[in-house]
């Protein structure tokens, strides 16, 4: 297209667009404010309750450690209730994804209650699962919910799915701007588009002011001192941020790896858990010890300051690939900061920044590669650590991001551009 | 297309890409790694050099008000340079957009030097601008110059352009991580393409790093405390976005009507700045105040905590559209900021918020909706006023882009996915 040509057309599509009236955009302000409104404050309610079930659940677990003998039950459980109940809700973040790609039907709202019940079991065995998949998948059912109510379009329907991740995803960390962005940047892969912009900033910091509201409070992680920036201290950044994107890659390879061998195997889906629970119950037998199941939230919070053994890290890429793969329920995100945060402990061994600083990179930069979302993660960064940790974790979410490849714990992700 | 041709589409899409090896990955990292930490050191150097001009040249005219009778001499200086020396960079920040969208020559490395005098003489005479033009420009031409050294592709052109231009933004605002996402967000509106997202984040943190080990220090803002966020307060952050939103679409009119009236009644280039000279100074002469000429950095400073005449923001409106329209150097931002920080200060008169909290939310969200760069602003907001100003600041940025309409101040700015 010569520069003339090109120009053209963008001068009338300009015009077509600015001869639409403010008072349009009054009008679309007002629809999803209403909303998403609603749909955060209704998310943050469910993200409270899911929390403190969740949190009820491992105290349980952690008081009563011979639970864990009964996971291949709870995998059966977990299963069954999927392969009886909810077949069509099975594939989860994904489903999610692929409607705002191509809306085809409404997402049952039971995925809200499914993925509820089967987290928190897979948490109360012992499964070693995150807690993100669940608020996304509660959010965007719920959210999904509107789009008879408000009798959407097909395109109202992707913003509102958008809106509803954006509102899970915030209120369960408590990371509001993060959670907005993560929904905006998680279904293309190398792409934001901002049509979703408006709807996902307000059901993000609704859903995260009515969770607070309801007394929910969230972990809270010290850094310690940040040094400032200097040209070594990037090279160190892009080094850390090398060995987070190969541990993305790793566990993203890994969790489809055992869930295919799990598939090609295993015929019959509630066997599938209940195989995978066995196996991780022997795995912590053997370990002789629980730190590498359910979220790992103590082990995480210590990597911040206390030297961990070095396989950390590794050992939480194996339980948490066999319990996703084998068919648990929860995500991957918790189990990914917990290995991003002990690999960034190990790696203060060899790499001189704090080990606290390394921990938090860590913590946002595997994320960051396995989910290719390096902006969300960078804002993230700043929200838990604090403002000073942001050009840190930018660099090591960027490059962790680049490293990983195109592929990622999303398999419905759709390339939007590629990465270099 | 059907879900089922769709997802082969991308299946095969993801096959191609992932069979690309990790190698090129690393060589593509440490090609703009190299290049990128060379455009920051002397982008970074470059920034430093250009602010302690600018300090001086303010502190002389602050102490020397007089010197703003001279303001059309000094408008047929610029104009002059430009015309005589400068036509094909007299574009300025477009013709960056421009090049990014279609290479097709590289950018004079003389824009570097007349930008900066540019900049320089109309804040030394009294012109009410901006400085991050300066900055995107000197960024941008100096990157540019490495294309001809590394014999890079028109591909790799762009992103090189994208890098100087978030490292000019970066040091001069010493706001790395947001210059890095301006870098990546400006060019298209609505929408962010991640393939310069490396070689960005490098740039304007190497750029910062080395502008802060020059001794460069940047003002510091006060902003007060900050209440927690509840549904009342999303809705006054609504209600203050709209109202910056609609600043930012007065002020990018203004700007242009001033540059067409400019053209349309004075043929010759040179002579547009000397008019527009005697018109800032009469209108000095008359409100008897040099508070709306020059960057204005005391009165956004007072502006956070001192009761300031509502009609500020509205002045330095006109003020800087005249300047700008009539040829001045130095950009619009800063001139943003005041506009927006005062016309928050303004506002704490009708919305319950605190003075400094709509100062700062105004600071970045009268500039989010000009330049339609609402990701940018927030990120920035949090870079200098704090983490806890990021929701505030999110929501007023997100409505004051959607508000602002599909026009901006910068033209070439290419329409990436509709606002609403």
């Amino acid at each position: 297209m010569s520069p003339k040509k090109f120009s053209s057309r963008y001068t009338s599509l300009y015009r077509k667009l600015s001869a639409q009236e403010q008072v349009a955009i009054l009008l679309y302000m007002s629809k999803w404010l209403i909303i998403c409104t609603l749909v955060g404050a209704l998310v943050g309610t469910a993200s409270e309750l899911f929390l403190v079930s969740l949190a009820w659940a491992t105290n349980w677990r952690e008081a009563h450690p011979w639970i864990i003998a009964l996971l291949p039950a709870g995998g059966f459980l977990v299963g069954a209730l999927y392969y009886y109940f909810g077949k069509e809700v099975e594939a989860g973040n994904n489903l999610l994804i692929e409607q705002i790609h191509q809306p085809t039907h409404i997402v049952p709202f039971k995925m809200a209650p499914l993925v509820l019940i089967g987290t928190v079991a897979t948490h109360f065995f012992g499964g070693s699962a995150g807690r993100e998949g669940t608020a996304v998948q509660m959010g965007g059912s719920i959210a999904d919910q509107f789009t008879r109510l408000f009798r959407l379009s097909d395109e109202d329907r992707k913003t509102l799915l958008i809106a509803g991740i954006s509102a899970g995803f915030a209120s369960v960390f408590g990371t509001p701007l993060a959670g907005a962005i993560f929904g905006l940047e998680v279904f293309f892969l190398g792409r934001i588009r901002y049509h979703a912009i408006f709807p996902s900033f307000v059901a993000a910091i609704m859903a995260e002011t009515i969770a607070n509201a309801w007394g929910l409070e969230h972990t809270h992680y010290l850094i310690g001192e940040i040094p400032s920036m200097n040209v070594w201290h990037i090279g160190y950044a892009v080094g850390a941020g090398l060995c987070f994107g190969i541990a993305a890659f790793v566990f993203a390879r890994s969790t489809h790896f055992f869930a295919s061998i799990f598939k090609r195997y295993i015929s019959y889906p509630p066997l599938r858990p209940v195989v995978g629970g066995i196996l991780v119950a022997l795995a912590v037998w053997t370990a002789g010890t629980t730190k590498y199941v359910g979220l790992g939230i103590p082990t995480i919070v210590d990597s911040f300051h206390t030297s961990l053994p070095p396989y950390d890290f590794a050992l939480k890429i194996v339980f948490t690939a066999v319990t996703l793969g084998a068919g648990f329920k929860g995500g991957e995100v918790t189990p990914l900061f917990f290995i991003g945060a002990t690999l960034g402990n190990a790696l203060s061994a060899i790499i001189p920044l704090p080990v606290g600083l390394l921990a938090g990179m860590g913590f946002v930069a595997v994320f960051a590669g396995a989910a290719n979302t390096p902006i969300a993660t960078t804002i993230m960064a700043m929200e838990l650590f604090g403002m000073e940790v942001g050009m840190f974790a930018g660099i090591a979410c960027v490059v962790s991001y680049l490293i990983s490849g195109h592929s990622g714990i999303y398999h419905s992700q759709v390339i939007g551009s590629s990465k270099h």
